[in-house]
């Protein structure tokens, strides 16, 4: 593990053992997360980054504080002067507080800041990656839809389905099999020229490189939907992208040894706009 | 807040910062825990809930070494030498390791354990408690059913919904209004002389306190059932224990200040029994 940066609340983690040994993040998941990536000294779509985090954090009835940005951002800067290349992780939690469901009125947020090195990365040289169905089936809870919270054993158990470094991620589905989202990104099927993504009302996170694909496609007039989309239209003549803030766009070579329709002819438009910051 | 003790696989919690922040507990709620009693200097059904960590802890892939078991059983005696009154959580997280959901094969475990005064224990006087019905809805998981895991947001949420302190907890139904369990405790339903409590296979908490009201039945003849329990079951004329293992076993008294059928006759013999540790 090589963690190049490590701050809690705007300080460093030394001697705060206590306070983390008794945070609701790690007693009860009672918090939310984002993953960035730090590319010559920015996060690209930072912006959206802190409104999703600030939304995140909302739709558990975490209030984030100005002060508390502005402390993130400065934070964010020191971190900039020490690197440049990094993976990003901001978590936002409940804070300390007494045993128990029930949060304390003067419980404030805890923000947690980690940088990693890129050499961590999981070697995706290249553009396309296969990728396999997850056997675990996704819970619906529409109350948590969309929020990329704590509560992520369901992406842990997925992930451990497989071992085989080929295999670069797995696709979900939901107890009705239909496609929701990789264990650590979004999916859209191509066919032609249109894009179609799971709708992430009942379960599933609504991450900043889906939402910026969205706008991709909206500013150039390219049809995008978002919809059910059973786990048999992965077989029909289509292609596959997955998405995330780390990893950027992919296209998917194969699901479970099976090749798909290949490189959408969008691919490189897409990903010239969005690697663009 | 009052905590007494506080470990982290058997060493104070000071200095701790950088391994509790980087620990997968906190990033994923990747872990499970158990909540008990300390009471005169003995955690009553301790076998129990070891058993039960162990069990919990391996339905997500986790394993406790045996070394790390006598280390914990060795900590919890240093806790009695310094306080013989207490609630007592035991978390087991996989340990800290590089960001991403799968685990690395070189994690380990890591155990924490906090006592806290039961001066924080909510003021439950008396042996009937008033209780409410959630809005929010559990999701079905059966992968994770029965487990005391570590991503507890649905029942944040739900122990959100009131602050009238009068009100002690809160029933939780599924999303087919099935009743399920307290947002911290078992339920069961007493008509006459038979029990019935909730299948926990597709969400929902088994915990050591039901486990042990189910061996209070078989010895006594006492007829005890696991199955659906549609929410209209409240409404016939019965009535409802909650149990947990720190506050023991209460009787409902109301549910949304619908008055039930009132105190069990097998109450005393039950409670007498099950606070025998």
């Amino acid at each position: 593990m090589s963690t190049v940066f490590l701050r809690v609340d705007g300080e460093p983690v030394e001697g705060q053992g206590a306070a983390l040994a008794t945070d609701r993040g790690l007693g009860y998941g009672d918090g939310v997360f984002r993953t960035m990536r730090l590319r010559a000294g920015a996060i690209p779509a930072w912006a959206l980054h802190r409104a999703k985090l600030v939304a995140d954090a909302g739709r558990i009835g975490l209030a984030i504080g100005s002060e508390a940005l502005d402390r993130l951002e400065r934070d964010l800067g020191d971190l900039v002067a020490v690197c440049s290349e990094a993976t990003v992780r901001i978590t936002v939690t409940a804070g300390s507080g007494p045993r128990g469901y029930r949060r304390s009125p003067s419980t404030a947020a805890r923000i947690l800041l980690r940088a990693e090195s890129t050499d961590d990365l999981p070697t995706l040289a290249g553009e396309s990656v296969a990728v396999r169905l997850c056997d675990l089936r996704l819970s619906f809870q529409p109350r948590l839809a969309g929020v990329k919270h704590l509560n992520r054993l369901e992406q842990v158990l997925a992930r451990a389905e497989w071992d085989d470094p080929a295999t670069a991620e797995g696709l979900m589905l939901d107890v009705e099999d239909t496609l929701v989202c990789g264990t650590m990104s979004n999916l859209f099927i191509v066919e032609g020229e249109r894009l179609s993504t799971p709708l992430i009302d009942r379960c599933g996170v609504a991450g900043v490189q889906r939402h910026r694909i969205l706008e991709w496609a909206r500013r150039n007039g390219v049809e995008a939907v978002e919809q059910r989309l059973p786990a048999e239209r992965l077989h029909g003549e289509v292609s596959v992208l997955v998405s995330n803030s780390v990893l950027g766009v992919r296209w998917v070579s194969h699901v479970d040894q099976r090749a798909l329709a290949g490189k959408p002819t969008m691919f490189d438009a897409l990903t010239e706009w969005v690697d663009r910051a």
